[in-house]
């Protein structure tokens, strides 16, 4: 079963994303361990401070060497972790395929990135990747961890109520998916194209294909790209 | 002021992010008002369905037009919305830019995807932008509405602590930050670079330059083409 080990300062913040929706019941029907883990104890320092100013000078505030050294070196004694992930806005752009790749791992440690930065000690001797889920800067590592742990989770066996699903997402292809209807087939004045409603479930096929060719052409001619060398 | 309006299927998830850390903060400072809308209040089923079966066939459920269309326009009747944003998959690409953009509006309203996707009719008729937080598949727009309303939310003025801070953050100026450091100067045998504890701020600020400039290099070639072109 996969584990996961998300360290914060805010550990507070995490709390209800992992208790709804696909991650809550994935977790009732232990699918997965999600266990959270507040910096702020494993910090030697009397007032439990977890950061300090930078050296050098400059804004913000940096999380210590300490207390994450003293967290992580304590969960690898206790088993071997596949992965040490640290989410930063400078690391590998998170995609589906990571997703893929780090669903099937036993236990990882998500140390969420917080104020200005971490120190880089961190960095250089306990962190094995290091992520960012997109270009735009956040107030911290905590909403990355849970949109890694989301994205991971749900490609768990069982964690959708219809295996399905997770095959026919956007990206799995490189392709965007096709526009999409349900009842009523008139709302406002608007209608749900024929073919739809045809039953007729090859010409259907056909037109989410053509559907969903010509929308990843539109918006993402570079996902486009990478489906025509494939196919 | 900011008013955000997010509206979703499972509006307990979105709970603790929103209570904590920088968006809880400025929420108290009245820096931005973040109203929750819970989408099976408006729905006029008897038993509050917001989900159907997909015309066509197919896995997964799609999120009704009635229930969206009600609250949507509730809203748009109350006041004037500069944008009314869709998190979807196969949106464009967030990005600091879009933040920056969206941190000046006055009323935003984010609508949280969720299941296999929303009636199309929808996104035609209501939607003004749609936004991808990245290229991976997650189970619901909630967690990609609480990343943007981060990145809005850290950059109204007075929502850090230190107003420099977002000035300095990676993606400001295409480039990832140089490494950081903090106390103590040495920690398990890892000592922190001389020159960050010189005092000499010339040195530091070329140092910091140049490994920031090294760093985008190595790790994201695609922003370093960028940041040479402006400069």
């Amino acid at each position: 079963m996969l584990r996961i080990d998300i360290i914060s300062g805010v550990p507070e913040l995490l709390q209800s994303p992992l208790q709804h929706s696909i991650i809550g019941r994935a977790r009732e029907k232990q699918l997965v361990d999600i266990y959270i883990h507040d910096l702020r104890k494993y910090s030697t320092d009397k007032h439990n401070k977890i950061d300090d100013y930078p050296y050098g000078g400059g804004a913000g505030m940096v999380l210590s060497a300490q207390p994450i050294f003293s967290c992580i070196e304590k969960l690898k004694n206790e088993r071997e972790y596949d992965e040490i992930i640290f989410t930063a806005p400078d690391g590998e752009l998170f995609a589906q395929s990571n997703a893929n790749e780090l669903s099937i791992k036993e236990n990882i440690i998500i140390l969420c990135g917080h104020y200005k930065g971490v120190d880089q000690r961190v960095r250089d001797e306990l962190i094995t990747r290091e992520f960012s889920i997109g270009d735009y800067v956040l107030s911290g590592g905590e909403l990355p961890a849970l949109v890694m742990t989301d994205a991971l989770v749900r490609l768990l066996p069982g964690a959708l109520g219809d295996s399905e699903s997770a095959l026919t997402d956007s990206f799995q292809e490189d392709l965007l998916e096709a526009p999409i209807y349900t009842r009523p087939s008139e709302f406002k004045g608007l209608r749900v194209p024929d073919i739809l409603l045809s039953g007729d479930h090859k010409k259907i096929e056909k037109w989410r294909s053509d559907k969903a060719i010509e929308r990843t052409r539109q918006r993402r001619p570079d996902l486009y790209k990478n489906f025509k060398k494939k196919n």
